[in-house]
């Protein structure tokens, strides 16, 4: 690893974003169709790799489940597959021009989609993620640095060996895909200095890599630091409805950001309501309960909720209840305590659906369905990279085209200002 | 000033950006009336407080220039009010939901456009963009933070004054709007630090300015360093429209970041061209020619190029010219020097055209028009907030909409996920 350098690293990858720029689609699908060909057919030497990043993490002591997330095997390499070409599926944003508009001169104006240029991705320990990020920032016509866990590096690189056959098999620059090899810590904050050559981070994983992240870039940031998601089930909600989502949000997937964590109920039909939410939380998963006051009594396994249980995530079968005694009460708790990532009101009453839509400004804002939507596959939006609960250039899911942005182009016939 | 905390009003600011979001178009065009009419009315009060600032500054011995621009008189005030009423006439963005798709379980998913949150500017000595920065910001429906130059700081105030009483006579949280009153540099360092409660920085001003914000901030900042723009003359130009639009985007306002700062020529036209550009650019104002040593003899007032000069952003009646031996050399020369802000072909080859524009990734891109149409108002977004040439969040001029951003909303009737 002595010969590694980040910064040359960054610039031959900005080097190769203008040659991923000028790919059509053809050209780009071409080249996905023969990667999920290439992992497949390279199977045995990847999963021969991730043996080595296995035992490794074995020797170190990697819990099982960290381990779980690491295991490549022959369905996880179709799994790739199959995610590449559902890739190759999707609309080609870049070039689209929405509209041109004639200016009182005669000059027609417009907005062309084209990729950031170079973007980095710091995750953590999934090696599918190494070729699911390259296959959508191919796609988006961007060059790509990957730097995943060191605990995957050996299947992190097999996977990129797959990739460079292909680019140059191609006659396309292979550094379109950078997989940095160096797995210390300090090529992170080398990497956050590239400022003139890449375009993005998206970091993937805990909060704490996260802030390391944005609080040490010169480069801009996506920014997901966690997903305290609020359920409030109205005066006026169908309770039926009610229960079904609270336990789809809580129950489905609890590690995902996207669960709900707390769930706000109105006063007026509390008393009807927690019995059901009660019985539901418990048949379903034994879910434990940070309750207030005003509903501890209704459950069975709960604990007095402190203010630090309305912000916590807790990614497990646990919840915060809390009696409001108002719709104002509801969402002024939801704008104290909200991560700006997804809320959902359930009632039958359509001004305070709507309501409830313009006044929440989360990224994501629902009237009577589950938080699990919040997801760029669920949404439409094709394979997810990431998601921002930050305002600035995504937010929410993202997909393809949050890995672009738009250029002004201008058709004249010689005009010039007066 | 001692009483003076910023991380209170970013705080109140936050506060009164959820209230700021609320208001409807008609809520916000009566406040903007109101406020161009108080401008109005207040034109005394102001002038004489702007009196003390160019007072203060011939004191501190500010060049003429500078003095100039910090000038408000009855004529500056009256600009003020009608850039004012320019914004209420701009369609509010907020609110917009481009279109709901259906998903397969009966979901229907959109975008929403929403304010940005709390915006904060710096910016140096012109105190109209006081004004106009914080009209801007209401029509968008965010809340602004304003800090101007140290030598308008009477003047910002005292339009600071009449902005709150037309905020506080129509009920309306005041901390919509806040002036930093308190002129030393430390505050500006405090303001970056303020990332839990403002949503992005826009600095505008020389590069110094724009680097040190962008290196100390820990919230987004739009940036522009710089406005190195091209102009390349194609091989298949209309020499007319060349020569035309060579002048006007060098000489009409040089000190502009969308002048023209290098001229490149292909080389087949290049013995035709010169000669007619070398006498319209010294008619026109005496342009100082940095010539290649292919187009040097061309020029009486010329000297050789260096490297340097095809970085240079000369703000004057400056230019650097350059032969070139084919369209790619012009497009490498472009994409080794650019600043990202504005390129200009000049063709009659509709397929060199379209593929300058699509080759060129540039925040705008031009065919046969002038470079000085690289403004907000110009290219029909109304009155312009700044320009970015990085490529998150917006890319190129920004009007009112750079300000918004877009959250997803769902209206289910009870979906959960399977």
């Amino acid at each position: 690893m002595t010969d590694f350098n980040m910064a040359t690293m960054a610039s031959n990858a900005k080097k190769a974003s203008r040659a991923a720029a000028q790919l059509n689609s053809s050209e780009k699908n071409t080249l996905l169709n023969a990667i999920a060909d290439a992992v497949e057919a390279n199977s045995a030497a990847i999963i021969l790799e991730n043996n080595k990043d296995i035992d490794a993490g074995r020797e170190k002591g990697l819990s099982e489940a960290m381990l779980q997330r690491l295991v490549l095997d022959n369905k996880g390499i179709k799994d790739i597959a199959s995610a590449i070409r559902e890739i190759v599926a999707l609309t080609d944003p870049i070039g689209d021009v929405d509209k041109l508009s004639l200016r009182p001169n005669g000059i027609q104006v417009g907005k062309m989609r084209i990729p950031l240029g170079v973007i980095a991705m710091i995750y953590e320990a999934r090696p599918n993620v190494t070729a699911e990020a390259a296959a959508l920032c191919i796609k988006s016509g961007n060059a790509v640095i990957l730097r995943g866990g060191s605990e995957a590096i050996h299947s992190n690189l097999a996977i990129a060996k797959c990739l460079h056959d292909v680019l140059s098999a191609h006659d396309v620059d292979a550094n379109i895909v950078s997989v940095i090899p160096d797995t210390s810590r300090g090529v992170i904050e080398e990497l956050l200095q590239q400022n003139e050559t890449i375009d993005l981070v998206i970091p993937r994983g805990g909060e704490g890599l996260i802030r390391y992240v944005s609080e040490n870039s010169r480069i801009p940031v996506i920014q997901h630091y966690k997903g305290v998601c609020h359920l409030y089930i109205d005066k006026y909600a169908d309770l039926d409805k009610a229960v079904n989502i609270l336990v789809n949000g809580k129950t489905q997937k609890p590690s995902a950001c996207n669960a709900f964590e707390t769930v706000l109920v109105h006063g007026d039909i509390s008393g009807e309501f927690l019995p059901l939410a009660a019985k539901a939380l418990k048949d379903a998963a034994q879910v434990k309960v940070h309750a207030c006051k005003n509903s501890i009594g209704y459950f069975t396994n709960a604990e007095l909720a402190t203010d630090e249980d309305y912000h916590a995530e807790y990614l497990a079968q646990e919840i915060a209840v809390k009696v409001v005694k108002s719709y104002d009460e509801a969402v002024n708790h939801i704008n104290e305590y909200t991560s700006d990532h997804t809320e959902v009101i359930i009632t039958q009453d359509i001004s305070r659906g709507h309501k409830f839509v313009r006044q929440i400004n989360s990224s994501v804002v629902m009237i009577n369905a589950s938080s699990r939507f919040s997801d760029g596959n669920q949404l439409g939006l094709g394979s997810e990279i990431g998601i921002s609960t930050s305002k600035l250039h995504a937010y929410g899911p993202m997909g393809l085209e949050a890995l672009t942005t738009e250029k002004f182009v201008v058709f004249g016939d010689g005009q010039v200002r007066v």
